[in-house]
């Protein structure tokens, strides 16, 4: 029953990210939404109404809008209150992240798919099973800025399923460098201004601002290498929903393409314990058709939250040279649904509710 | 006049790629189209009823068909003579081109833009401003061959664009290792069968069958270098036309960004005084706009000639690391095109005609 | 159990239509696949195999195969037996329908895809919610024809949505005429040859052969008004799956656009007692939302089996005319699981299995 | 020589229609570009800069900036004093447009993509090809209002290509309706906020707000047939430019297919010895080949003033019924080339220099 569900909030509701935490929330075990902000624009609107606009409905996720969430009042972000809330979900532009959830996480968990506090020193950016134990970098935090809840943010939707890949061959064999070239799905720009038809159809776009520098920053922080050296290429290619990566990695030591597969399978059997439910029953999947994986075709697995992986074979340039190529569901696993699976971890871990 | 030209005949004149060649040569100061060949199918037949199919044009060019080859008769590909020709254009598969290209080039020189004889030793794989001096292959060919015309091939689409940015930083800092993630258009694979939209449309294919062993091996001895490592992985994605190319790779010694884009834009000065017909102007161009370049915008760059370069930047990986961005045009400069550029090369070389 | 379930055959099942009854009769709780027949090149392969080409999968529907199936033999469509079976799926093209149709017909009944027998006198074309009654053609079919089976064809995919739509209008106003331009996915052209990339992005294809023939036929012998006057230009455009049609429509008496959505609203009531496992919850659905019906957004509603309009308003030029958009799923509604729904029908009606 | 041409000046011209008719005047053999404006944040800056956004280039025409604008100063449209002008065109929004085209107009000719005053019956929406007569109503306009110049609006361009095909069968047999059923391109939509690949990749959207209103507005006006009925569709689909429309006609007087593709083929002759620069060399193209036309293959036809229309056959609805698919290019003929034309009427009618 809700009743014995812990309450949340979502902060940022009526955007993209936003509406894929709704659409996460509303059947979650664990968390039931009892409070929905946005901008000062839909404050006092019904959450149905703030998301129509002159009889146009703007609900983008492909998943349904959870009916009961229609009738909920949209608060002004800027004044809502935390108090009774076990955690919120923040989905906002880095600017406002930065002084909305230091002030939220004065009395309550927040996270965050902004970047705002990704780089600072005692937060963590949590991916359970890459970096679960990274989840004790908040007794820093709440000891150093006298916090009784906490921030953790997820990475940039392109880092997540490249972590995914990089952290079982970092244990088996050690990672050395990686190189990366993505092709990132029209999703990831969000709708304001987002990526015109116009800019994008027959067409591929060279640079996604800030992006690369992000992916090469989070790796070594989510990895815990500071010294793997990270090279990326990002693009745009005409695709709705999920980024594909090509990835080139050096590792520590000689590993065949069958050893590098077996880590890829045998990866997340750590969270087996855990029973978290937004965790997907395979965290990579290992296509042998080399047609494989197609963002359209594997985005979707395991309710988006599967790293899908192909193409694996030995690359002749860097040292123990690997490549491979990964789907990655960017606006799930890559975001809304990557902080619900942070959440439930903490809870796990008896840091939240 | 066109009296005073070169006569010359195109073969698999139906498909896309001979189509290219009809459409660039319509037009050509120094060749003439008198010969027009195809399959079995096709022969006996005027080429405007040959590519119209129950009332459909089956013309697929983006330029127009020039209007005096719809009345020259499709011969068939298997028994067309060759007296009186002074070059053939092959654009036919690699089985009927391993057949066709031999019996063709007993009395005439072919250029060709199927891969059948692209590994043999005494055959170059001709980019006249890359390895322009390569053409003295076709001496030792004749001579093993015992043929008085020889087989000209280019290169993979894919190899083309790589290697005319690579070459100019060969010669100025050395080359050790190149490592490429494609993004190919769909008018690479033809039209049969060609790429589905059903497969296409909102996704990336991630593998090309063949394509990245050809790149790796055309790279190689196009450059002359045969140690030089290479490493690729070659995508589809929803593009009509041109390639993109995300390219690393580690040079022979350290240069700057600037030292790599002085390279580029100085390639090509050696080809001016031969003012082959088919030259760009520009052989690079390089982009400032960190958006650019993209396929869309600039595959048409000096009809499809030029190669553009953008975001040049140094990759922390390689050692002597540098990466870019390039978009060449897969049918003008990377088939057909290609191929007529490399028979002017000859007939100045005095080999042709 | 399945045991007790009714043995059924798919034919043509390598196909993107033979796909989709397997996807959808994967979890059917009256029809047991026992059988699958593919043409000869397929026979004798188990069936996992033999929709794997050199490692690639040939499975192309978006719901997965159901993995039963793939240890299935593939029998030889133009030899399989029919003992034993209670249905006969087939979803070949329309040539090879004509021999096998009737000769499975012979003893079993038989629920087709295409149009081969679609305009005899005695065959039903069956849309359960739209002409139910029409089934009782079969009596007539098996008198003449000497069968034990029969055939019951589906309608092509194009007039399946607007027949629906259609029904109730013509029941509560009556209908003199209908004019109607269709946007259609690539779906529709299945993959030999299907609609390639290079034809189809960034374009509208105006023409579909025989298309409007098909859907003028077949609209006056479902409705069962053959002086219903039909006017339609069809054309494809670059969408996976969903067709998209403009329907302009004269009634036979005034209706307000109130009338006509509590028209459309109120259709397939009759069906509810039938209690047809495909059937959806609502036959159509009324969007007030302007930018609605989308195909993306529309075309899986309630398994692909609802139609969904909008955009109800009044025509200006014909007599008591009306005009509105709909979306229909061409491949679920409008081809293999609308054949399904038509078994359903003629089980509940005695006369299946 | 410049010298010698009609200096004109273009407002909105950072804008996508702004850029058009940029790109149109380059080379224009009568109009000079001496002044550029736009909204205050450009004003003051170089052109060549205020299309620069951070490094990235915001030129986003087809067709290059001819190189002599990037040094004009960019005025503040509110405040260009009209001085030395022979003409302005203006390409801004309906509001801005209802302000400043009436402050312009008091001195200078104005042509306007906009559609503030379209509907003002003093006001000529001129298609010089199709309406060329109606120039006149501007001495009405200039007496009315007390102007020294005037407002010429072209229409909305989904209107343009329509009326190009209806004017000749109107001339030759009369028109009692049409109903047409368009299928627009994302470039209509402009750039802010233009559509996002997000809402139309893989998709159709079956509405455009105030669409089929001023097309069913436009027709009469500009036919000058205040009786005909016009009912439209307006969709939008994955189509970057160039709109297409699906239009049946119900003509005065019975009128064969050979009729009506006759009429289509001598459509324009009488502007020929006008001889204005941006005619085509044929106003309307009829197709034969039923697969066209294509927006794709047929939007540049002569430099985008061409309407190409195929599939031309009876429709059985409508009295004397016609229909047709036609491609129009909705930025050019349909609106900076379109009203560049309509200057180009003016100067040669005397009223314009």
């Amino acid at each position: 029953m809700a009743g014995s569900k812990l309450p949340v909030a979502v902060v940022g509701a009526t955007g993209l990210a936003g509406q894929q935490f709704l659409a996460a929330l509303g059947d979650h075990p664990w968390f039931d939404v009892v409070r929905i902000a946005a901008s000062e624009r839909s404050a006092g609107k019904k959450y149905g109404d703030a998301i129509r606009d002159a009889g146009q409905s703007r609900w983008f996720a492909t998943d349904p809008l959870p009916a009961r969430f229609e009738a909920l009042t949209v608060e002004n972000a800027a004044q809502m209150k935390t108090d009774g809330l076990a955690a919120i979900f923040t989905a906002v532009e880095s600017e406002p992240a930065r002084e909305l959830e230091p002030r939220y996480a004065k009395d309550v968990p927040v996270f965050s798919t902004a970047s705002a506090f990704r780089y600072e020193e005692d937060v963590p950016i949590l991916l359970p099973a890459v970096n679960g134990e990274h989840w004790k970098m908040v007794d820093a935090q709440q000891k150093n800025r006298g916090w009784k809840g906490y921030i953790i943010p997820v990475p940039n939707c392109t880092t997540t399923g490249m972590v995914h890949t990089l952290k079982p061959l970092a244990d088996a064999f050690g990672l050395k460098a990686v190189m990366m070239t993505s092709m990132q799905a029209v999703s990831g720009a969000g709708r304001s201004p987002g990526v015109l038809a116009l800019d994008i159809t027959d067409n591929v776009i060279p640079y996604i601002s800030k992006e690369e520098e992000k992916v090469e920053k989070e790796t070594k922080k989510i990895l815990g290498l500071p010294d793997v050296k990270v090279s990326c290429t990002c693009t745009r290619v005409p695709v709705i929903e999920g980024h594909t990566e090509a990835v080139f990695a050096s590792l520590g030591k000689p590993a065949s393409v069958e050893d590098v597969k077996k880590a890829f399978r045998g990866f997340g059997a750590h969270m087996r314990e855990l029973a978290l439910p937004s965790s997907p029953a395979a965290w990579i999947t290992v296509h042998e058709d080399p047609y494989r994986p197609q963002p359209r075709r594997d985005r979707d697995a395991d309710g988006g939250m599967t790293t899908s992986v192909g193409r694996v074979r030995e690359d002749s340039v860097l040292a123990n040279g690997m490549k491979w190529v990964l789907v990655s569901h960017n606006t799930k696993m890559g975001a809304a649904k990557g902080a619900i699976l942070a959440a439930e971890l903490m809870k796990v871990k008896g840091r939240l509710g």
